[in-house]
């Protein structure tokens, strides 16, 4: 079992700011859209941060058990919100990942690998919205 | 319709970063517990984060809808991570929040915001485990 234990304070009107020990703290916000200060990170943001680097971390140990050598490994991550008859309600998450490969025969490898990590990743698991992989191979 | 778009790169080893316009990078990494560097925030991390900090962004909408006055907001949370028959899961978040009130008498309607904002938390509502929010009021 492990735990994840951080700490959180108001920082006035509607910034906060997101601490542990050792970590550079995070200072967020409510998103403009409901009244927050621009250039803040969201905690709509956070959750989409949270689940594109869980498949990089989780794609990182499926890659290399697989022997596959990367050069890069890039993501654009975007979480969808919506009204509907429950309130505010985080309907999707997208996750396009674009991948260097030093040798193109190890696509096929990757490609697995990536499948597997998609199915492995803890918090796109904890999420009840569906979460949608694209993997470009360079 | 509301969309939140990040990016994220891999800045090798166990380690990366999640960047978007204007905000400050985060820099990530693998959990200690698998093999990463220590002081940095991992995935989890972040998701405790995300649904900490929405959980704030509710409560101040709540709070000042129901005419209470806080003085201060600080939160700790944590998330539970287990090995499970289906691997690594996270099996559930507790987060509590320590307010303090100007006029004690207030308490009553802070309680019933704060569990208004709970039921509303768009984060809170998108995990499949349970959230578990104590609340001291000083």
């Amino acid at each position: 079992m492990w735990k994840f234990e951080n700490n959180l304070k108001w920082k006035g009107g509607k910034r906060g700011e997101c601490t542990a020990d050792g970590k550079t703290p995070i200072e967020f916000a409510v998103p403009p859209e409901f009244g927050g200060p621009a250039s803040y990170w969201s905690p709509e943001d956070l959750l989409v941060n949270a689940a594109a680097s869980c498949l990089m971390a989780s794609a990182l140990f499926f890659i290399e058990n697989s022997g596959v050598q990367i050069e890069s490994y890039d993501c654009n991550a975007t979480g969808t919100m919506e009204k509907t008859g429950a309130g505010l309600e985080i309907t999707g998450l997208q996750i396009e990942v674009s991948i260097k490969l030093g040798d193109p025969s190890q696509e096929e490898k990757l490609r697995g690998a990536m499948a597997t990590a998609k199915k492995s990743c803890p918090v796109s698991n904890a999420l009840k919205c569906p979460v949608e992989l694209t993997l470009k191979v360079a």
